[in-house]
């Protein structure tokens, strides 16, 4: 298959899986961490949307698939050990499930000793999921 | 202790360990993913520089401890889950073991499928590492 020198050379773990870093072509922010199955990243190159393999549903998942908030694929990468996926893509709206632009929203103030929101939600999560 | 706020709002794996991606804070390149425990992610913010449980060593590590090329944190973030830390640092040369500055140097090409060394080396590995 035209892809096997991608799938071929990247090392998956003991259950079968790779870390998946989602960041934005556009400005350089950190969407989101998830991970990958060969299955995962075969249809994220067919389909050029990110597809993860949810740990939590035990299944594959089209990253937006509630929300239509899908993860448009620019440039594909991996690091020295071949094992980690870094993706940068197109965002549609906002990546996290709560409403922000980032999974990273939150920020450990070593003043305060607690972590602060330091993000503007994009979306209302209710509004959005009871579709 | 000052940082249980930080400490005891994230969650670490069944092996204790969380991952952690490092970001230039100046630049928004993504530099590495590794993993810490608490150990590491408690000796990071008491020194300021980034430590790391390494599963090949199965040891914590001082990110630079060899070659010294030491990474100073600036804004330590966690996401939507509190499951994965992102923290952003200054770098001094090169982040990478194999010389680059971030360990994300290969992209898939499509076109060729197979993966091609985007980047140039900062340092020698050779001479780094022998001394």
């Amino acid at each position: 298959m035209a892809n096997a020198g991608l799938l071929d050379q990247l090392k998956f773990d003991e259950k079968g899986l790779i870390p998946l870093i989602v960041q934005d072509v556009e400005n350089g922010q950190v969407l989101m961490m998830a991970f990958m199955n060969r299955e995962a990243l075969e249809k994220t190159l067919d389909t050029g949307k990110i597809h993860t393999f949810s740990r939590s549903r035990g299944r594959l998942a089209l990253k937006g698939e509630s929300s239509r908030h899908f993860q448009h694929v620019k440039q594909i990468m991996t690091d020295c050990d071949h094992d980690v996926v870094l993706i940068k893509v197109v965002q549609d709206v906002a990546a996290c499930h709560e409403g922000y632009r980032s999974c990273f929203f939150n920020e450990y103030d070593t003043d305060a000793a607690e972590w602060k929101t330091v993000a503007e939600r994009q979306f209302d999560p209710e509004k959005v999921y009871s579709k």
